[in-house]
């Protein structure tokens, strides 16, 4: 084998550059970038990923021409920095560092400050002019090398407690007692030089071998070690798990050291090219003069503001770098402008100073919130530096949920205590009085006072509170829960799973953290984070139209998709909300959401226990005006847009009171008091609630199947849509009806359920003389109408995927149970993701391409769209329109999300999409 | 339109033959048939189809040529019969009767003695010499023809009770009470005039029509009847139920009228060409002199039998018609031959010998019990009538059920009171003790007593005592049930859903029918019909390798099939018996049921109920040697078969109390000693309980999930299989363990448990120092294996199809819940079949061929089969056969049916099938 194995970098000349990722791992070939970009970085050199491959495929021997381009690499080094690795008189000290195609976070090694020995040590003190700052680095490039090199490579293994590392800094420790000194930045150059002594010793001692003291004995141990850390076993374990192949191998970079604490001509820093926060075009940073990288980010001294900018922003009467340093700074502001013309992208970058020279260490896409990337994306598109596309692209729709949720004010969270952690199930901030019960957080609301709803668990008996409530919290559940879905629909806030909670429903408090909160004691929840506090905590509201940048980029993203973008929603307020959002219909009107309410589950429930035919249409008949209000006020709130009304689908037991209390109470009612004329009532009820109790209610009586087992059901649905729908003709407003029916599985429940929904529409269409256009069609939701959605699509006129149970059959997972072995499959990765939250192109996905193929084979264009959780989840969406569905649905405020997800499918799709790669490349770098 | 609209036939000549069916209908082409054959048939005509057609699409009319064609078929009639329709002197009568392609029973109309007028009465008496058959000829003439021909065809449609037949029937009611008697036998031939006098008069008045005197009237009327019968609405619905296009309209037959009640030297009789109870090879029947067809049958008097061997066989005294009329007998017998000889197939005919004439009224293939069936098709292909192929076709694979359980004897059954009724769920008879409870069936069993096991319900829980019951009787639950499943898996006797049964658990007693039936009284099941009997009824025992006819055509069967047949065990001696039953494998032995066992199930739930992994493990322990002696057990009796292990199935909660009881137990002794001790425990208990408990179990923490949260499961299952299978390799003797993985839906699942099962394979190897060969498979179950089976090929060994299961996700039904609508379903036609007993080919079918096909696609010749309730279903058989399975595995009595069927399923797929067409069309019709 033969070959270029060394990659070197420097003063303006790179061998490599940011496309040989494979060759040189990463980090190399962006080091490589930069310099070629004429940025100063440190000169160093990257030993290819093919040296690796090589090592393990030859006993552990390197390729024999890697020594002398090393020697050569190193020489190149030396002359660009005027000193000499190894050198007495004017040493150069060098880094080793992995570096993988992809990155593999703390899972390889690094060892620094190379070329420190007994012999280099005088010319660098004489260099620096300080003795302490050279023993530190010594002192850490013993404990570093010994561990890494010494011990790890060499494939020792101690006892957890018997590592040279451990007994190393146990010797730091007894120093420091010694000395009655609490951290490291207190001991004396005179300290640490005694204390390397005393490692040496101990290296002897314990791995019986002297610690090198050569400075190429040293850089040959380091690139070594690297190598080595590509088989350790937590880089192994890290590569199974990430499907990572083993024959990538890792690139290492060997690099000349820099340091900002060399004195009161050194100094670090982290900038950003713009202000991370709220996207404002202005460079943004902090610096510390003689200091490290890490003294920056660890807090222990307030760095300085990088410019006047900052000063003025942040009200600082530090002197900044702008005023400290004016010609590094207008050098710095120039690499600034450099990088993000080269990028085209808001960097990260970190800088050092080392005796008034500047070296950037590091640059990278620089992370940002939600605001601050819809304003750079806006702006940077005005500026030139992407086209629109790209500025869509940019922004990743999830992160447009922050610009549509009240927060909390970020400033009094940060001093407020959290008393309880939770799972983060809807997000934003809320404030309100502690409320246990539905129907008190009803009364409380009706009064004007905000509550969040504490339960156990929530079930739809409690949505009339949830709605009442500001927020919603649950000691039980995950983040499929009913409180989830709920509150996630809403936009509400919430905060599940939070196990601290101890509730005493009886005593009305709860009891948490030491802490006993009452009924009536206001709480705040951190719904995007999962945190609880007490007391009253304040928010800032969001308003996404009063800010420009979001209504020009939503302008531009409605422009590129394809995609339509409906909205679930119950309710004439859902509707209104989702409208101002944006939505262009409703999917999905879930009907049975209508039968909670004080007025409705009266009626409900008679219908349910009627034991005749006649009783039952009884009932339904007072339930027929409720229904027929509540669809016409939703026409109106859509004005002509589609509304797809799903008739009734859940199972009846689900409007009845729990069997298992019901149980209970009788049990404990004839032994306390065996002749209560309440018993025999109790009992009937119990019989019915027995008799409609199913083992698997999700595989049982719901859906189509209840509306062909009590057809009267389903008529009294359908002739409410349609006398609302007939209202509305005769009022001249626009109307656009869908019928769905849920749960649809054979051509022939179709056939049955359509003609049942048809007749009866013809019906009110003859006794109204007027005739809106309507349409009856089917949820895909059972794995097996989308196996023969052919013959399904013979009759429906609309297909619209219900990928919530479809993920619930085909995968064989009750969503209300799964979460017990969710998450360990989640952790253990043989789930990639929750079928439920992100929709499993895999499996689910393959049905549904097979379903939309099949039912247009049959039926050309039918319209197709899906209404499961998946409608609003931007992965979801980008699967939706690469199979060519007409539109998705989702809760209202997630449609600004979907409707941009639906633009990025479209962007994503196009094979002329404008962004060159290397600009694709960095934005799926970060972020 | 011109053409030819009549077909005749009589005396050896037919215009038609059996294959114009669609031109003819059914009957029509058969009469023709039959004639051809020279087989005496009263001679008659058909009026095709087209005829049907063309009065539909033309305003009721007919062609003009049909008139003509039929006068000049009826002139051959009356030259064959030597008499005139309409003739006063010498009439002929003649009957009208619908024929549509397929049969339609029922749903058209039939009209008899059409030619009776007061014109042809007088010639009728004096040739008949018997007036009073004459009148009642003529008051069932006037009887139908008004009802059929003046009323329903005329489309007047009276209230229920106010038709014309109601008030014809009043009147002869009112004639008998006047006359004080009983039967429309017993009035004489004055009382029957005057009723036609005052029939004709009723006519008048409340049709405001005259009843028709002319012959030529009556015979067009009965014609267009028949046409107009095709629109009843009767025959609407019937069309539209089953599928029968509305243009194939039907024919109609005209046929000449033969009396067997002339006198002295008429005859009527029915017969067999074999034996229909044996198949012994003889002429079976029976006949009465001067009667008609339906007095052989109504049993009002004791019909004689018709030849010496029926004679001896019953043990008769009367004279046999070989005896009395020998001529007449060799005749019939000659014919009989010939119909044999020609159908290939047993006959049933029915005859008649007007005036010492013989004629032939019908022939039809004949059906037979399971018995005879056998018997019938070895004797057959022995006689060379038919191929063995074509033997082995003859026999319903469901018919050798009756070969292979005993069955109460009948006579007894026929004197005995049914006491309630239920479902069919497990065939055969069983006697035995009541008993309440399953600890106490078990218990009285071993004592030696028979006991039958009387549950309102069963559960997994209830098995020993099930197992230990010679069978099974629920309150509740249908076909589908539990105990349904159970029994029938074991062959057990079972009767499930006799709602009638009102059990008190506490008094020990079941009250129904107004008896009060105490544990321990005997009560006897007919599982086949779904009877309860008081008290003990005999049985007869089944022994079908005693049967040299079974064994015959079991060889045949076994050298025709392709496909392997296993069978699913869970106990040696379950495995024993379906090895006699000719099973080459288990194909399923499910792990579970072998923890309800006294000494099992109390680590079980040590293991469920342990806090930490160590008790869990430990409670493990006790259960491995207790599994290793049952899979040794279950080796030795398949003697090197494969056995495929699944490993545990269900949801933990199944093997502890139920949650409700436990609930309301704690309620109770709340209140009533708050003290106890017990208390805490329960708490405890029901902590756990609530903890496992799941909303839809069926979709819950079961399967592959259990195996992958709780590996410690999978390992001790594991090693007990491999730990017996080393055993048997040490004694030398032939083992193949296939180790199955149940519910898997991802391949990541599949790899890891895989993995589990692999590692802990080797383990067990290397300790052993031998290695048995072993597979690790997959249940394929989840909707999601199936579509994704590409990728599971990639690692499992094997695939076993789990319909049940599969089935259950697919459509979305529970099975413990769907009869709620399975039952309606399968009313109304929305469902052709009940999925759970058939498979559904065109859902679950197609997801089936999908993942056969991608599995093969990667893993080329994978084994495959199917081990769900429809492994021993024949139509699923054929599925299987088709579909390129290697096996199916069923319960150990059903598997002579699916090795039967296996063989039918590998003759129906071969294009070369040696038995004829029409031979084939035979077989269909009837049985």
């Amino acid at each position: 084998m033969k070959g270029k194995y060394v990659y070197f970098f420097g003063d303006g000349r790179a061998d490599g550059n940011a496309e040989m990722k494979n060759l040189l791992g990463g980090k190399g070939a962006n080091l490589a970038e930069m310099v070629s970009l004429g940025i100063p970085v440190p000169p160093g050199f990257t030993v290819t990923t093919e040296v690796c491959t090589y090592y393990y495929a030859n006993g552990k021997k390197y390729p024999s021409e890697l020594k002398e381009q090393v020697n050569s690499a190193l020489a190149r080094c030396e002359k660009i920095m005027g000193a000499k690795y190894g050198d007495p008189a004017n040493p150069l000290l060098m880094s080793v560092r992995s570096g993988s195609r992809r990155s593999m976070p703390g899972m390889m090694e690094t060892v620094l400050n190379l070329g420190l020995t007994t012999k280099t040590i005088p010319g660098m003190i004489k260099l620096t002019g300080n003795e302490r700052f050279v023993y530190d680095a010594y002192r850490r490039l013993i404990q570093m090398y010994s561990d890494v090199v010494m011990e790890k490579a060499a494939g020792i293994e101690p006892a957890e407690d018997k590592g040279i590392r451990v007994q190393l800094e146990h010797e730091l420790e007894k120093v420091k007692k010694a000395r009655g000194i609490k951290f490291d930045s207190d001991l004396s150059a005179d300290d640490l030089k005694k204390l390397t002594d005393t490692y040496k010793k101990i290296i002897k001692k314990v791995l019986g071998k002297e610690f090198p003291d050569d400075a190429q004995a040293q850089i040959w141990g380091g690139i070594g070690a690297v190598f080595q850390s590509w088989n350790g076993r937590r880089a192994v374990n890290y590569r199974r798990i990430e499907g990572i192949p083993e024959d990538w191998g890792t690139a290492v970079n060997v690099q000349t050291m820099v340091f900002g604490n060399m004195g009161d001509n050194s100094a670090t820093g982290v900038a950003f090219t713009r202000n991370p926060a709220t996207g404002d075009p202005h460079f943004y940073g902090e610096w510390l003069t003689n200091a490290q990288g890490e003294d920056v980010v660890a807090g222990i001294r307030t760095p300085n503001p990088l410019n006047l900018y900052m000063k003025h922003e942040n009200d600082s009467g530090q002197i900044s770098l702008e005023e400290k340093y004016p010609k590094l700074y207008a050098q710095l502001d120039s690499i600034r402008k450099r990088l993000e013309k080269h990028y085209s992208d808001m960097q990260d970058v970190e800088f050092t100073i080392q005796d008034g020279r500047l070296w950037m260490l590091q640059t990278r896409v620089g992370k940002r919130n939600g605001v601050a990337a819809v304003r750079m994306a806006v702006d940077m598109a005005n500026e030139k530096l992407i086209s629109r596309e790209e500025a869509v692209l940019r922004v990743n729709p999830e992160q447009l949920t922050e610009l549509l949720l009240p927060m909390l004010d970020p400033a009094a969270e940060k001093k407020a205590q959290v008393i309880a952690r939770g799972l983060p199930a809807g997000p934003g901030g809320a404030s309100g009085k502690v409320v246990l019960n539905a129907d008190r957080a009803e009364h409380a609301r009706a009064k004007g006072e905000n509550v969040i709803l504490v339960r156990s668990e929530t079930s739809p008996e409690d949505v009339h509170g949830m709605h009442a409530a500001q927020a919603i919290l649950t000691a039980k559940g995950g983040m499929t829960s009913h409180a989830a879905l709920v509150a996630r629909g809403w936009g509400k806030c919430c905060v599940v799973g939070c196990s601290a909670l101890d509730i005493d429903y009886e005593k009305r408090v709860v009891r948490v953290a030491g802490l006993t909160i009452k009924e009536g004691d206001v709480i705040t929840l951190n719904g995007t984070k999962g945190l609880v506090y007490k007391g009253a905590l304040p928010l800032l509201p969001a308003d996404p139209d009063a800010n420009p940048f979001y209504k020009q980029i939503m302008k531009w993203a409605d422009g590129f998709r394809r995609l339509r973008v409906r909205t679930n929603a119950d309710r004439p307020i859902d509707a209104q909300r989702a409208v101002a959002f944006g939505a262009e219909g409703i999917g999905l009107c879930r009907t049975e959401h209508m039968f909670f309410g004080d007025d409705r589950i009266k009626p409900m429930r008679e219908m349910i226990l009627a034991d005749t035919l006649e009783k039952r249409q009884a009932a339904l008949a007072k339930l027929l005006p409720l229904q027929k209000k509540d669809f016409y006020e939703i026409f109106v709130a859509m004005n002509g847009r589609p509304v797809t009304v799903r008739l009734l689908d859940p199972p009846l037991h689900e409007f009845l009171p729990s069997r298992e209390e019901l149980m209970v109470d009788i049990a404990k009612l004839e032994i306390t008091s065996p002749k209560s004329p309440k018993l025999k009532s109790m009992r009937a009820l119990l019989d019915r609630v027995q008799e409609l109790h199913e083992f698997n209610p999700m595989l049982g009586l719901r859906g189509i199947r209840l509306g062909l087992t009590m057809p009267e059901i389903t008529v009294m649905q359908v002739t409410a849509i349609m006398e609302a729908a007939c209202d509305m003709v005769k009022a001249k407003k626009p109307v656009r009806p869908e019928i769905m029916i849920p749960l649809t599985g054979h051509i022939n429940e179709m056939r049955a359920a359509f003609d049942i929904a048809e007749k009866t529409c013809k019906e009110v269409v003859k006794r109204r003389g007027v005739k809106p256009a309507y349409l009856i069609g089917t949820m895909i939701e059972v794995p097996r109408a989308a196996v023969t959605a052919d013959e399904i699509a013979s009759c429906a006129q609309f297909f619209s995927f219900g990928t919530n149970d479809l993920t619930q059959m085909t995968f064989g997972y009750s969503r209300d149970d799964a979460g017990k072995f969710i998450k360990p499959y989640l952790e253990n990765k043989i789930l990639p993701e929750d079928p439920f939250q992100t929709l499993d192109q895999d499996g689910v996905g393959r049905l549904i391409k097979q379903a939309v193929e099949l039912g247009r084979g049959v039926r050309k264009g039918i319209h197709i769209g899906i209404c499961g959780e998946h409608g609003g989840d931007p992965k979801s969406i980008g699967f939706c329109h690469r199979t060519g569905f007409d539109y998705v649905s989702c809760s209202p405020f997630r449609v600004p999300i979907a409707r941009f997800a639906a633009a990025h499918a479209a962007l994503n799709d196009k094979s002329s999409a404008p962004a060159k790669t290397a600009k694709r490349s960095c934005r799926k770098r970060g972020r």
